[in-house]
């Protein structure tokens, strides 16, 4: 379907908003929209009005970037975590991935991205003060770096090293390595060989 | 991810009704509630508040079925078409189709679905009545039959033909063969079979 030929301005309207969503073309957008034509009034207003209060409602934690129903998020309030441990991610969803894997008990800074000069975004650009702030009050024993392992990842993990490695505080990274279940035939070489520097104890390992 | 943390009550929320689209499973859908969050607060009310005008404001052809904005479709009102061919489709999206082809200068009329026993659809569900007032009055010529190959679609073929076999009006189909460009050893018998059955003199398919 080139240029397809609507025969209402309403329905048009609404694929063309689909349509800009990541990943959803012409035609996904309009089986998407047939669909909700299909639907109850009340379920399609339910829809709608979901995604406005959202976006109307959501707050990000003051204490971490991370998105929030209130000022402070649940794990920034949890008594029961370390707070003295800060795993440093890329974005929302990495908190939700790490939460996941339930092997995690400290708590989160989210930078909102990394630095990228070729999309203009500098450390200026990231939340990065609020960690600062707790580094030089000592209120952490240790940063983990666990931003993408790209060029842009690397640049920012590098800048916040330098910035905070006369600081009182451990920094650490997550470990890189083949993925459990892997075939070492199809590793990437940097991966296998940094598994190989970074080999650890049989024990430990278990 | 097997179950999802969320941080927020109306990130989650967000997600569920995405999800409840068809082809959107949950990584999909917070993916996409990520994206609106990082959009500005006009962008996000708009695609709500299309959504909602849609939904609420749209039309349905009184003559053909076919979206609308008004109460009869650019389609009907159009002058210059040829009121009296009628072709009956299945879906909105089957006019869109068949009006991206060029080649088409009568008028649709849409079933709004095809008789399907197994999930409760008979021919009462079916926008039907128009139609048949149609050929009583005598307005029609030819009707000509687009719905799906499939058996839900030739038992509302014969449905619609064992109705109107008696009345004054020609009734086609549209032709089943073999697709342009496709190889004949990927064809699957039936269609092969009735496509030389219904082979055509060589001048008339150039």
């Amino acid at each position: 379907m080139s240029v397809l030929h609507f025969p209402s301005r309403l329905l048009e309207a609404s694929v063309n908003e689909f349509s800009k969503l990541p990943g959803i073309g012409k035609k996904t957008a309009l089986r998407l929209v047939l669909h909700l034509l299909r639907q109850d009034k009340t379920d399609v207003f339910q829809f709608s009005d979901t995604i406005r209060l959202m976006r109307e409602d959501v707050k990000y934690c003051r204490e971490c970037n991370n998105i929030s129903d209130s000022e402070i998020c649940d794990i920034c309030t949890n008594v029961h975590r370390d707070h003295r441990i800060v795993c440093v991610v890329e974005s929302v969803k990495d908190v939700m991935v790490i939460e996941n894997t339930q092997q995690y008990s400290g708590v989160y800074h989210v930078l909102g991205g990394v630095i990228s000069p070729m999309d203009g975004i500098g450390p200026g650009d990231l939340f990065i003060d609020s960690l600062e702030k707790k580094i030089e009050n000592d209120q952490i024993d240790e940063i983990i770096f666990a931003l993408p392992t790209t060029m842009e990842g690397d640049t920012t993990n590098f800048y916040l090293y330098k910035k905070f490695e006369k600081k009182p505080v451990k920094i650490t990274t997550i470990a890189r390595g083949v993925s459990i279940g892997d075939e070492l035939e199809f590793i990437d070489e940097v991966t296998l060989g940094r598994s190989l520097i970074n080999r650890q104890l049989f024990e430990s390992t278990l």
